[in-house]
């Protein structure tokens, strides 16, 4: 009997990891959408998958039904996320389960919306259909760091990028810094900027650097099919110049600036110098930017880290000392060692010669 | 018969392996000399093996040959070293293959010393019996990466170590450091001080830790069968306080420093102050230490850095951030990227919370 339960458990955490794998499909195209994988499961068969390609698709629920058909009645259902329950640009994802006659419905993540929560369940249960929630739950979070984080606190997931020698330096004294980290590590940037809302950088970096932190390449994507995220400077002065590469695309720019005629006439959104709490803030309840990646200075970098605003430190460390007149990655000035910032060290990677860090800071006990 | 030889050449590799892992064995215990195994094999039988434990006690074929007895006519031997050719505290162990009758002798790594390199073959190919050499060489030379530079160049094989935080530091202005890395990286120094036949540090680091440098724990090993490296202290100017706890174990002890008649009594070795790449030649040509772990400050260490003297780098970094004003691991004042210390990264190793990287200076082209 317990073996019975143990076969059916991993059943479950089967299928539902292949939803989790198609979910993983729409990474680069759902935003603001979440992810989300569905797969329906008849006498151990697979008879319909889908995942939610972009917003203003179907859910992933539909494209799985439209596969099963009328095989769909006494299936079993996985969803990576809780079935909608609201009239959006489709019905709600509950009822046509419920119109489906499946038998029952495996949820990994609940709707974190407090608003929401729950109401896809109850309209499942409601219907004598069996609801099962929380398998491979952990899993299926990392779909959706920000869209959950965002609905459940109406601030974005925000990421740090940081690439730095092994000493802790990011360019020398006189701002001279190419080649720091390698073409894979380089690379490997480009995912964390397509799977964001927004990159955030200052005003320092783009006039230094011109850069445009756009999306420019994905192994295997088309970059058609992606979302381009939105690129933000903050600018407190005013100083960005018209002639910024990064302007050449305005309609994906938004800058944190005193009102400047020009800009609005490019069409780029501004937005009222604020706090970096509130514009996180503002990003998130206004703009349906749910993830954010800092791509930024020391100086704005450590603010971020120093306000206790980032989620998760992305940090790529090179193979190489810079010296200590070379500029260091964090700038905080702490005499004790009790001022320091920990980290919770959750992957490390090696990316050519360069290794890649994940990191979650870890929360003082003030 | 291209598979005959390939079967031949995995059979080659896997009685090598296992030789090697015999060799292994006496990693802590054989300093000065080299780790060597020895696996003697016949009709793919193993019939005897062996390694050499401790300097004064017989070498790997020895013991081999002593297990195998009169078996060992027309077998074959897998030795990691060319088997040696002159008379120390044990007679050649060619001349004791040549008397077992092997019938042939597989050797990873040919004796390096220029003296008596190819001697140990000779006599057995004078004997009548076939050698192969190169099978499985890198691997085992990683046994004896000391033994093997110092018999080639003279000099020792030099491994620098330092913890720092992410941002390249070592302590805070103050000097306050404690707790950096975590106990699975401290543990793991205790290896690398174990396998050298020295650790080097600065007067400062005595002064400012009091520190004792030892091996004082080693996974499932009893300390007994280590061979404790010298601690050596470079002290140009004479500091070392005779209250260091480093020197209740005198006999470990040397001191780079001008003469000191109090140490002399303690039967502490005295070293005439000279230039760090002297010392190293020093150590290894007069005091057969082939393996030297550099444990310094920032200063000491960017020293033998810039001097082009370190073979590896053991960096192990902290998941924290201890900001600009903390002390810097690598002192250099470089004022272009041209001038930055590159190295190849050979290792990505998590230990704990913290990462161990090995790393490889880049010769630069000059």
């Amino acid at each position: 009997m317990s073996e019975l339960n143990q076969d059916s458990l991993s059943q479950d955490q089967y299928w539902m990891q292949r939803a989790i794998q198609l979910a993983r499909l729409g990474q680069y195209s759902t935003k603001p959408n979440p992810n989300v994988g569905c797969v329906i499961v008849k006498d151990g068969q697979l008879i319909g998958e889908g995942f939610h390609p972009q917003a203003g698709q179907p859910h992933a629920e539909v494209f799985a039904l439209r596969q099963a058909g009328e095989n769909a009645k006494d299936a079993t259902a996985y969803v990576t996320l809780e079935p909608c329950a609201h009239y959006g640009r489709t019905p709600p994802c509950a009822e046509a389960l419920v119109k489906a006659q499946v038998k029952k419905v495996v949820v990994a993540c609940a709707d974190p919306n407090p608003l929401v929560a729950g109401k896809g369940v109850k309209i499942l249960q409601d219907a004598g259909i069996a609801v099962e929630t929380g398998i491979c739950e952990d899993i299926a979070k990392t779909l959706n760091f920000g869209f959950l984080k965002a609905m459940a606190t109406g601030l974005p997931y925000v990421r740090l990028k940081i690439a730095s020698s092994l000493d802790g330096r990011t360019a020398m004294a006189s701002g001279e810094s190419k080649w720091i980290t390698g073409t894979t590590a380089r690379q490997d940037v480009q995912h964390w900027r397509a799977i964001s809302g927004a990159v955030i950088t200052g005003i320092q970096t783009v006039l230094a650097d011109d850069c445009e932190l756009n999306v420019r390449s994905l192994e295997n994507i088309d970059l058609k099919s992606v979302v381009q995220p939105k690129r933000i400077i903050l600018d407190r002065q005013g100083q960005l110049p018209l002639s910024a590469k990064i302007l050449q695309n305005p309609a994906t720019v938004m800058v944190m600036t005193p009102f400047r005629q020009e800009l609005d006439e490019l069409g780029v959104i501004q937005l009222t110098p604020q706090p970096l709490n509130q514009l996180l803030q503002t990003l998130s309840q206004q703009y349906q930017i749910y993830d954010v990646l800092v791509e930024a200075g020391a100086t704005l970098s450590t603010a971020f880290l120093q306000q206790g605003l980032v989620d998760e430190m992305i940090s790529y460390v090179a193979p190489t000392l810079l010296g200590q007149t070379a500029r260091a990655m964090f700038n905080a000035e702490f005499s004790q060692m009790a001022e320091q910032l920990r980290f919770e060290l959750i992957d490390v990677t090696q990316l050519g010669q360069d290794i890649r860090l994940r990191l979650l800071p870890i929360q003082e006990m003030i």
